[in-house]
């Protein structure tokens, strides 16, 4: 793993994650705290693990007759599990609230400069989202002017780390997997695209501890603004 | 799911989880508190669920260029990462202590009495764990002793909860999954077992809410014990 090591990656296009990475989730918290003060972060913190274990799970335990649901309702099993768990009692009205948290993230400051400077090269999202979930976001941000495309792990029937995911951006770019630069700020997802052979750009914002689990990613940044210098020249 | 309904289930064999099922992991935890004191239960409870989730992460990111790794190099990976984390320091000695620790478990109070009412029907264990970490521990235990079997996922070449790892229980069993019992305290696992088509009993022992992203288990019940008073005569 290079930390501002001085050698520029050779990438021509760049697929980024959405939640976390683009854009940020620490709203979900605030909603969750408006609606039980007191129990917010440990409420969005439980959902969001949840939310990726179930992902994982479903994704390992389907089969013709349990068929993998999308990530709307993967996240609705998960808040359901994650209130549950920490006895707060979940009205409809609060529920929605919950879930329409993530149907209105703000991006990260540096996200909408970043995606620009990275112009002219093809720049993707690859989200475990549905196609439902994400175009609004992109378009109501305002991101979707630096995005030539938005892919659904939905087309591909599993959810990340399958390399079946990630494929989908090797179609869409028709471009070898070192030529793509992948950015995410999950370690699972930046391990699992190394895995399968991008160039893997890991957003490491807090500091945390690298996975150990898998290939390591190529370079790791503090912020996606670090990003278009990293790289020769388009 | 039914609890106590009172209606016995019809089955032929047993399947059962070895760890938190059959045996008591608990003594990780002590280990870890002896080595770490005060960290003892976050060591343990972080490096069980970095066990767990890199084994479903590399469940479904392996390829022929990553294969999955066995359930000792997984546990390895997830308790480095755990100290890591937590920044404990862990030594050599250390390192090796907790790892032995997985290798030296009780079973709980009842598994012994338990395996042995559910006699003459054929009672095996599946497993993540590898066929050199279960069999001296069901040997030493005194638990093989009422086992016709033990079957690894690692002849599945996959982490439960694949249907193929499941699949290993009725291609040693010659029976159809409904009069296969599978017994387990994990909720993940418990669900799996219910997508897969088996007669499944969730152990929760301390009251946990059931997750919710796929089937429910037939049964819960709170202790090994109870097991063999809710099946049909054998």
């Amino acid at each position: 793993m290079i930390e501002n090591s001085g050698i520029p990656f050779a990438v021509d296009a760049l697929v980024f994650d959405a939640y976390g990475t683009l854009f940020d989730v620490q709203s979900v918290a605030s909603t969750a705290e408006a609606l039980f003060p007191g129990h917010g972060a440990a409420l969005a913190q439980l959902w969001r693990s949840k939310q990726l274990e179930y992902s994982w799970l479903q994704s390992l335990m389907q089969s013709p007759t349990h068929p993998r649901q999308d990530f709307a309702a993967v996240t609705a099993h998960a808040l359901a599990y994650a209130a549950d768990a920490l006895a707060l009692p979940l009205a409809s009205h609060a529920r929605h609230r919950m879930l329409d948290a993530y149907l209105d993230l703000s991006p990260f400051p540096d996200a909408d400069p970043a995606l620009a400077a990275l112009a002219p090269r093809r720049r993707l999202i690859l989200s475990n989202g549905t196609r439902a979930m994400l175009e609004p976001l992109a378009a109501a941000t305002g991101l979707a002017r630096h995005l030539d495309n938005i892919l659904s792990v939905d087309d591909a029937g599993v959810y990340k780390p399958s390399p079946r995911v990630y494929h989908l951006a090797v179609d869409a770019l028709k471009l070898p997997p070192l030529r793509i630069g992948f950015v995410s700020s999950n370690a699972w997802d930046a391990i699992g695209a190394k895995a399968f052979g991008f160039t893997v750009f890991w957003i490491n914002r807090i500091g945390a501890p690298l996975d150990r689990h898998g290939p390591r990613p190529d370079c790791v940044i503090r912020r996606l603004a670090e990003l278009p210098a990293l790289l020769t020249a388009a």
